[in-house]
């Protein structure tokens, strides 16, 4: 397979940091001739990028668990690319990899970063290229350490989990399920409720635009909360906080509500509650545990071939849309894991 | 050793709930005679009374790690005395116990509490009655389990304490200093601070009232905060946060910043730091680890023998004093373990 190498590479770069919500304006839209693989490079052309709501973290100035985008760079997004063009004999032309791609519509990986892990062949055979960005993927992991590690999970203990119906939450119950825990998730309506609900077995789910969580907590956690799997803070984290168990744990993943703040975080007031309950609160970053990633992959193929896994996506597509697709993260409008297709493989 | 039983009980008793700043309208003054003890009892006369932080948590409604003090009810307090009168095997007149006597002169133990383990004798071979309630006792223990516990210290870490010059916090700078750290104490004014790093052997201490928590931070912890051991919330908190390392604990024992609010606490804003940096924050009780009591105050007994850990104490005289004496805690006026003598012995 060889390219044609007088195609365009179309790309979104940071134009400017944002404030709040990012606008359109802070990007900006460049084309370039499509460069071949250097001696030991190796060319992918992007099929499906990954958008998280850690993207909002990575455009801000400052020190952070990974450097912020630069100022007129490709903005980072990982995803899976097909190779077109490989001067690297791990690699060859036709081949599906997952990497740090960009939010572009060709990424010319080198031979140092190569040697770094940056580029991995996916094995359909274990998942779809969707699954792959989703339960096999950055948010499939995050859910599996920060649960398996943090949480600890043991059986007949109640797990909570905000965003259950986004890429790591629906991961989170469902493998909780698994473990044997009564789960209780925590979305922005009915209908996203409902779904965890009937598709995925979740024990109950507490829609957060019908009531207060706090009242939802009572009734669906009955023996109180003994993990909680935070992905959105704010006021959530904060009712949550005041129906923990003795020794709980409380996983911080990631707090979307506040991401787009032009003030200050609105910290946990009842963060006195760890004191009370001897509970902790503790934080993780998936790529702590890349080492591992192999493992608990192939144990989540095994639970996706079980049929006791299911991966939703949410597809978009374009890359022209990314400004207006990544905002629907920050809306709560998506539905499962939101993935932008950039070319159809 | 016998009691006069025509002898008068004063006591301290919590009359109603306060807002913010216990006055001392919130105290009622009673007097009852002394009662010999019941079959199986022992009648204590108090000696020293401890005046904690936490108390101001007993005076509210709610649950938390223990019941709150009724209206009515003599104001819980712990203390070291000396038993005038038994009726148990255990306990005979003249020896020396510690146990939660309550704001009053006299305290009667029935048998069943005693069973429980609410009596027991000091051996002041190991340390003086002071010490007993300070590093042998509740803070002491304090230090001990949530440095040890939660704290984990390594040699060479740094670890940052607030409240430094306070029961707890002189305890764990030393503690840790034992244990090989870099130990930065954070107080308010230049007398505490003075006093801890000449007299404790911290590295160095800031005062609060001086200048920025964070400038001090950045300058007397150069490699970061590995350990913090908070006893204070609120900004200081907030300013520690900014300056934790990959895999800092924090250890919540306490937030005498807000225990006075008549407002919502202020929760540490900059909570998300536990995330970039995979770090946790975990409460603790010193209740929870009784049985292990002997062997930590074998170790303490050892160090304060050997010079290497020292015992300030700020003593106030008279039970009237009570509640003019607490808020000393509340507005940083103590210097060392505050107590309360109630009778010489």
């Amino acid at each position: 397979m060889s390219i044609n190498i007088a195609a365009t590479n179309h790309q979104v770069r940071l134009a400017r940091r944002p404030s709040g919500m990012p606008a359109r304006a802070d990007w900006a839209f460049t084309a370039e001739p499509v460069a071949a693989p250097a001696a030991g490079g190796v060319l992918v052309k992007t099929l499906d990028l990954s958008l998280d709501p850690a993207m909002r973290g990575w455009m801000n100035e400052g020190k952070s668990y990974i450097a912020p985008v630069g100022i007129d760079e490709v903005m980072r997004a990982g995803g899976i690319g097909v190779v077109v063009a490989s001067e690297h004999s791990a690699f060859s032309a036709g081949q599906y990899v997952s990497g740090a791609l960009g939010v572009q519509e060709y990424a010319n990986f080198p031979a140092d970063q190569i040697a770094r892990g940056a580029l991995v062949p996916i094995d359909l055979a274990l998942g779809t290229r969707l699954q792959w960005l989703n339960v096999l993927g950055m948010p499939g992991m995050t859910a599996y350490f920060g649960l398996m590690d943090v949480g600890e999970p043991k059986a007949g203990e109640t797990v909570v989990v905000s965003g259950a119906a986004g890429a790591v939450g629906q991961t989170v119950g469902q493998l909780a399920k698994i473990k044997g825990c009564r789960v209780v998730g925590i979305a922005g309506g009915a209908a996203k409720c409902e779904w965890v609900v009937r598709e995925l077995g979740f024990d109950a789910c507490i829609d957060y635009k019908a009531g207060a969580v706090k009242d939802g907590l009572k009734q669906h956690c009955p023996k109180g909360v003994d993990i909680y799997f935070d992905n959105v803070g704010g006021e959530i984290l904060d009712a949550v906080l005041t129906r923990i168990n003795r020794k709980a744990r409380i996983v911080i993943c990631g707090a979307i509500s506040q991401y787009n703040n032009t003030e200050a975080v609105k910290g946990p007031a009842n963060y006195l509650s760890l004191l009370v309950n001897r509970a902790k609160m503790e934080g993780i970053v998936v790529f702590d545990n890349t080492a591992r990633f192999p493992l608990a992959i192939a144990e989540m193929a095994g639970y996706l071939k079980a049929g006791t896994m299911k991966s939703r996506e949410d597809v978009v597509r374009g890359l022209d849309t990314f400004p207006e697709s990544l905002l629907k993260l920050f809306r709560g409008e998506n539905f499962g894991k939101l993935v932008l297709q950039v070319a159809e493989g």
